[in-house]
């Protein structure tokens, strides 16, 4: 037996001017090294840090052309003032003057495939892909997956701060919630199953229990189109709450939780906003625009006639957004009340006019990241609905009997993590704000 | 276009104390009805609060008797002080004077299939997972999944404040990390994809990218045996780290999110602790146990020989736990230095007896929730390693690629959600601590 004492500080984080002119021992990988007559600059990532180091060739025990990128070094260096302009370095008023190197470990190759010290990785989606585990360290890779961890942790933390209760649901599933084609099937046990599309039945299933819950998890689409968009795997960022007035109360909580994860970015990430040139929005105010309206706004202002078509064409979120910008200043844009026919079966229609739903879209930046809106909640609007529809009530029966034991009215949303972290961080293509994306051509890594 | 002001306070608290004497409107679901010949006690529940209110026969619009369990109700009346003992309420120091009761839904249903305002359920679990929907509700069942909620809330955020990344892993994958027969396999548009048992491989290239890393998600396990203590799909939560010095650095990162965990359950769920009568632990020391001591206290203690056995044995991990809790005063107990032949390719061996691996299980009254240890890290122990152990590394060729480009030495662990929180909260069967669990038998909800 070996009783160990539990040490407290596991932060890696230091005080570096409480090191100014002394010795500190600092483990690292080398982000980039810059060899010249004299030694040799090298940046040393850390968990925690990026953080310039200076190599004087005379007074070193291993000479820097020996070393390669990407090696893990132990070094012993006196810490100095500095002042660092270099936009991949995090930690840009200190460097270290090293005076020892210890290699940890070193790429087994000679010449790494992909050059992550330029300031452009600048090679095609596919080599980026394939490379993951290398073209990641890129320090503009690293900030686009720091900013989609603070929107993950902000999302939770806000709505937990609100009294959202935090659920997990099952992936595997008898029957998916979205319907159509676009479902992986796999077998269970001898049982056909499906990967769930969204945790929708769920999440409303939940409000019965808590009012108020969300979910951080994977959903599944099998959708055979290759797009900028798209991804057959992503994180959904859902919520749903009960006791609501109107699908008006979801607005209100998406602006806050958005807001709040706008301000953690702002405060937590100022150097990888830096490093991506990018400013992060703010929601000032809630617009609104029903569906019909906007096919209206664009045949006015555009010239443009989409009016007798049952979804906004991506043009039309483009352009919508295009006008919000000018008219009222915003980024955001909830479009409301779109045709029953393009919304699924638990969607509330709205009673002055049953063809519209009580539902929306939040648009960004010409993009849609989230779908929403108020459900069906008594189990008889179910049942004629899903008659109405020619859906068979029995295969749900599992998720319509929440309805039979009471539910409050309620509504919801989902919001896609790449979709949202693209947008933010001004990404072409969502699959980049992926760390190992998937799509109908791409399994691996 | 409608311009929303924007609403700032979502929590849906109400500090009762300056509504006391006052009149207040509240929604909520009726927990608990209870009719007697003067008027009623309902116990309404919201999203934050349980609380009593008191219906007055000759003062109200709508009779009790006509009235569900499970109806949402909005209801008007008078704050005043109370002092309630009843543990299935968490706003005990106040009760409603019900004035004006508007229901806003109620079941389908004449009688729910199961009376959640019972003290004890009682009821079989097969019963009480076909009706998750309405059996959740009850106040013990809200309380398990409360706690849990808590344990990754926690997880997230004392990691966070370590400067850990949270990451976000494919299900879908080529190949699967822990091996053997155990794996859901899936038609991915015509390629043969599996459902990733755990996020190992994804969660050990990050460490090259961030250092230190964690996933909250779900796993997928296609167990064929039906136990207590085992689950289909579950969630993991994950996390690896780079830059270690031994297996043990990945002991005391545990230790101190699990007492984070412990002490954010303590601070925030007094009332769930309360219902459930359950006692929150707490790490105060760290006792390490190698594998082949183990045995040999089980051998000696208590005359059980499994010294051969090239696992522990259900019997010896509740022995352990037993023998450590009266030597020791500890409910945790790591069993470190596994047998290679038990672990997977990724393990590090030990150089000092290379037939036993850096690695560790955490157990925790009597069950282990945990599994760790530290990985090999370089391109050669790799190739070394599963040609040794007659595996296709071109299968592998995606993962493998990270040792090539450089890795530190790492090392890292699993906790199984539902396990840990089982244990804590003292259930039977880890299914308890699954909001819709999955098992060979079970595919809905």
């Amino acid at each position: 037996m070996t009783e160990l004492k539990i040490e407290k500080n596991l932060s890696n984080e230091i005080d570096f001017a409480s090191f100014e002119n002394n010795e500190i021992e600092i483990t690292g990988m080398i982000q980039n090294l810059r060899v010249l007559s004299w030694g040799a600059f090298l940046i040393l990532r850390t968990p925690v840090y990026t953080i310039q180091t200076v190599i004087d060739k005379n007074n070193i025990n291993i000479q820097p052309e020996s070393l390669k990128t990407e090696s893990t070094l132990k070094i012993k260096g006196i810490v100095k003032k500095a002042v660092i302009k270099d936009k991949a370095i995090n930690q840009r008023d200190f460097e270290i003057q090293i005076s020892n190197i210890c290699v940890i470990s070193a790429p087994s190759v000679e010449t790494l495939p992909v050059d992550t010290t330029k300031k452009e990785l600048n090679i095609n989606l596919n080599t980026k892909f394939d490379m993951r585990p290398l073209t990641l360290r890129h320090p503009r890779e690293r900030a686009i997956f720091k900013i989609a961890a603070v929107i993950c942790n902000e999302f939770a933390g806000y709505l937990t701060s609100i009294n959202f209760t935090r659920i997990s649901s099952p992936k595997i599933v008898k029957s998916g919630a979205e319907g159509g084609a676009n479902i992986f099937e796999l077998d269970y046990f001898k049982t056909k199953a499906y990967l769930a599309q969204s945790p929708q039945f769920y999440k409303q299933m939940m409000v019965g229990i808590f009012g108020k819950v969300f979910e951080i998890g994977p959903v599944f689409r099998a959708e055979k189109h290759d797009t900028s968009r798209h991804l057959n795997e992503y994180i959904s960022l859902d919520f749903e709450m009960g006791f609501i007035n109107s699908f008006y109360d979801i607005i209100q909580v998406e602006t806050n939780v958005l807001n709040s994860i706008f301000s953690k970015i702002n405060k937590t990430c100022s150097n990888e906003i830096d490093l991506l040139e990018i400013k992060i929005p703010e929601i000032t105010k809630i617009i609104c625009i029903k569906f019909d309206e906007v096919h209206q706004i664009i045949f006015d202002e555009f010239k443009k006639d989409y009016r007798t078509e049952k979804d906004l064409d991506p043009e039309e979120e483009r352009l919508i957004c295009e006008y919000a910008k000018n008219k009222w200043d915003t980024e955001f844009v909830f479009v409301t009340h779109y045709p029953a026919e393009k919304r699924p079966f638990y969607a509330k229609e709205d009673p002055d006019e049953p063809s519209r739903t009580l539902s929306f879209d939040l648009l960004f930046r010409g993009i849609e990241i989230t779908t929403g809106g108020q459900r069906l909640h008594q189990y008889d609007e179910y049942i004629n609905k899903m008659n109405k529809l020619g859906m068979n009530t029995q295969l749900f029966e599992s998720y319509l009997q929440c309805f039979k034991f009471g539910m409050p009215p309620h509504g919801g949303l989902g919001l896609g993590l790449e979709r949202l972290t693209s947008c933010i961080c001004g990404l072409a293509n969502v699959k980049e704000a992926s760390l190992f994306p998937r799509d109908i051509n791409r399994l691996e890594p």
